[in-house]
């Protein structure tokens, strides 16, 4: 009989919930055993309810679970949320309110005064809000999300340079389809094509990143004053988000000292020995082309982000290339290391 | 009988050479009747020495011709160097020297003292060195080059801008796979991946954009003082480069302004009615998600650059997207339109 | 003053509407003065209702049409119906009914014991049927379909083959994404992968062949007896049906007796000098690794089919791949071929 | 200390050679022990002297050799040949002679008399030829190679269809740029594009098929008498090659009695318990759009083939698709399982 921890997820039959059904798969302290969607799916059994679209096969223990409606009532104590932007807020809050400890992938609570906008690598301390976040909510549970999928390859990209003092920094993003869900980007438009355009993904990131590399009290946020431009682009790539970087640093230092940081970054996901976490988050890649999409985004699980060309900037300080899973990194598996972290905490 | 200029093409059986055979296809001022390439080729009709890889037929007035030596003799007056750099450097020379007219889409001598790099929308009075040229180097003949394919588009671009002082810019580029000529980018590397580096195109673009739109007084160049810094990109799509630019201008002008700077944009090309000149040579498209590579590439047969998603930039003025059509405008094209602007100006 | 005939487009904003008006745009006979859609987009400019999804921009003389209700009411004589399945059957009978012409690219009436499907250098006899259906139907209009297209390029492939006596063909398609509409395929499906499954395709073009091919006696049709297996396949490709064809004939010609059909092959619309005919309607490619959907598509405006790589069969007598436009020759050009038929003798 | 058996790589720096590496890193069975390249790389370490192109990063065990040369003194008995088809010829029958069981990927010794195609779940007898090759050729070792990349894929594929008498089969392949090598295909060639010609692939594929489904009586083989048909297509998908089938059966079997047959199937690897023979050979997915390479492929670390949409054949008996991993199956996994097989039968 398993000893693992009981889990739901909610939005479990979408793209997003797919992602965490795989991710979640032998995982060693999490089991999926309850799934939720909406209405006209509940009481099937989840290999009814779902159109897979991931590759390989759907994972069989998830499989014959009966799709659950979106309510706490018998869900278990964790639940992560995969659901759409439109039903989130209500829904996740209810949860919170009846006790849940929910990790959301939706981009509702994020930027919300009490809610932490966690990456474990980069702001663990960001959930010492979470007890303010409670009283004035008069929650028994409670909200914790992951950033956006481009937000966060970026910052954890930005963590090595952050006691640099990072200054300004103007970065351009060529972005996977995956990050559109499904059906997602037309074929139409991408097919051989680049789209300039992702719906207020720049907002996202640009707004996403001051909140996570800024400063938390234990009340509030406090966001970081470093100034960003972020230019999004959708590329025919299937997975992986690649963002070219620019940066201004106030300490000035060698390229030796950025590859020493790059490659000593270490944190608290991998002090505790979180499952999910990788060795090490972040990972150089010195050859002249790398990191690239296909051939880097699988590797350690999809939980690392690679950097590579590190080069003199003739504008800012330096430039860089950095690249990280949007499906993984950026959305399931954030927040399950999210909710690794918490555990390990003593937080749930 | 033809009244046409007779002009040769160097280099004429490779990519470059295809694509200068296919723009001066009907050209109205100009005829291919010599088509130079390397000796195992010499002698041969240009459709046997010829794996013809543009989309379409061979045009039929070239097809026939004899190849021949790439040596001034027979050779006519105008000639277009499409020749790998490897070679360029002194066949080139050896036509200057014996009286020829070569515009060359080559890197060899792009940033020679003495040698304009022109684009006839930016910098037509660079023309003036070329007396100073002849004289240096005792040629009766001249060279004249285009920029590198990813440069043009940014300078084109950056046109409009100039009149408001342009002090820095970020770029990051995503560049077309037929900039790579053939066989090019392995299908291995591309497919569905982005490839984050192109050897020597950042320095290119850094280096050209500088003395393009820097100053000639007649006896040599003066470089512009922008600081640019070129993160060079290679992503799976045909024909066009797009580049993400992030500006800071001098004189802070209002979106109208630039709006206005753009869409007002015109040059000697079109106040001489240059054959290849775009009737605008900058075309704002309002669209939010535009320019796309695919979509917009050939339009205005490929000589204009086009503009979008003009926005404020966070830490710079201004940031927008351009593209443009590598081996039209970016090369080809390029070239012809510098034959033009010589043509008019009695220059040859 | 225009002297070219009035036609109409009936579901002109979709994607199939667009490339009615872009095949029509110079039109030398015909010329669009009427857009039908649906409800909410009547009484809005062409220009406002249409999201314009081509390469390219949206014809001037169209863009500023107000768009009208699909009702016979107003609408010139010729239509075009371009309008979904789900409705076409209602309207275009409606609009014949009325007196039109409808020249219907929608499969609703294609196998119609009494409704031809046209392709005129194949079968131009089947207009015979017209008067019966008239007749049948007490329409003082008269309803001509196009194939799918699919079948168009098969049929075309096959028109040189016919003379031979056609027994058996088994065929495979790699179809063009342009062909499922927009959105249409989702990128997360097709990207650097192969759909082997389009919605009835292969009923389709098992049938319709068999129809296109066969006899008309001016009441009705006999089909060809041939035997025909096809399996359909979506490939990332953006426009142009590649058909990898292996066929038993009765005849057994040589392969020299084969090439001459094919180059030889002549149809009723190049005696007719229609504007829309290809000058030769199927055109072998001798290279051999032709025809290519990138790089052969648009030559001939899209309106020929291409065919290579004749070779022996170890099963049938010989295979083959031919490769047509399946927006031009398979959508709004064959639409837009029948008319012109049916003008030049006098049908409408 | 490793109780493994040793193993080499002959051409193990080349892709082909590189997806041996890969596929050998921890296998229960074999160890690499031996690299062998051509001069100019022999004295190197591995990582030094391979451009590693494969995703993930080089296995560490590998890595750290040293490049010898393909000759076989030193080497281990079992090895495993990658190189060209252009040198593989006389090392092949170098290491032969001199005692060593090469399992060869390379075309050359194929359709040799005496020499076994060997595809484990299909012809293990054909092994009995060995003996006869030895004593033929003088050799103390032995040569035993494995089909094309397409030609596994297809002859797996009618394993289950083989006892209802196959008579005839008209196939058309659709397949991965990887199955070219590296640089291989230019992605000028094939984005957005399908290119109809894959050099000597269709003989390959008709040839190869009746001698693996052919009779060996010890002494040579006998052709499996089935008619055979190959058309061949390179389109833009990294991995899986995937044919549509169409096919004639003596026995004319029921849809269930072939569904049953090919969900029934298992062979000698199955029984033995080979490592890297899949739990089953040929697996049926009953979705209606599938195998799809990128989706499919890696399931079963790449040593199954898919097979889907079984259907009636209009001219034959029955269509279907089927996929399978051409650098897996294809290449280093056959050969892999063709090594195993001959250490479980005692062979080696």
């Amino acid at each position: 009989m398993s000893e693992r921890i009981p889990v739901g997820v909610l939005g479990a039959t979408g793209m997003v919930g797919q992602h965490f059904v795989k991710f979640l798969a032998n995982h060693p302290w999490f089991e999926i055993t309850f799934v939720g969607a909406s209405e006209r799916n509940t009481g099937k059994k989840y290999s009814e309810a779902t159109s897979w679209r991931l590759p390989g096969a759907m994972p069989e223990t998830v499989a014959h679970l009966t799709v659950s409606e979106c309510k706490p009532k018998g869900a278990p104590h964790i639940v992560f949320s995969a659901m759409d932007a439109a039903v989130a807020t209500e829904i996740e809050q209810e949860f919170a309110k009846a006790g849940h400890t929910v990790l959301s992938n939706s981009r509702n609570h994020r930027m919300e005064p009490d809610v932490p906008l966690l990456v474990p690598e980069l702001n663990s301390d960001h959930l010492s809000v979470l007890a303010a976040q409670k009283k004035a909510r008069g929650w028994s549970g409670q909200i914790v999300t992951n950033p956006n999928c481009s937000t966060i390859v970026l910052t954890m990209a930005l963590g090595p340079f952050a006691p640099f003092g990072i200054q300004r920094a103007v970065v351009t993003t060529m972005q996977a389809i995956s990050g559109a869900g499904y059906p997602g980007v037309a074929s139409m438009d991408i097919t051989a094509n680049v789209v300039p355009y992702i719906g207020s993904e720049e907002e996202k990131m640009e707004m996403e990143t001051q909140k996570i590399l800024g400063a938390c009290d234990g009340r509030g946020f406090t966001n970081h004053p470093m100034q960003l431009s972020a230019s999004c682009n959708r590329v025919p790539v299937v997975d992986g988000h690649l963002i070219s970087v620019s940066v201004e640093l106030e300490s000035k230092p060698s390229e030796a000292e950025v590859r020493a940081a790059i490659e000593g970054f270490t944190a608290t996901p991998q002090k505790l020995g979180l499952p999910s976490a990788p060795a090490r988050p972040v990972i150089y890649l010195p050859q002249q082309d790398r990191p690239q999409p296909r051939r880097d985004v699988e590797r350690e699980n999809g939980m690392a982000v690679f950097v590579g060309r590190l080069r003199p900037c003739p504008v800012f300080d330096w430039k860089f290339l950095c690249l990280g899973h949007n499906t993984v990194r950026g959305a399931a598996g954030a927040s399950v290391l999210n909710a690794e972290l918490m555990k390990a905490q003593g937080l749930v």
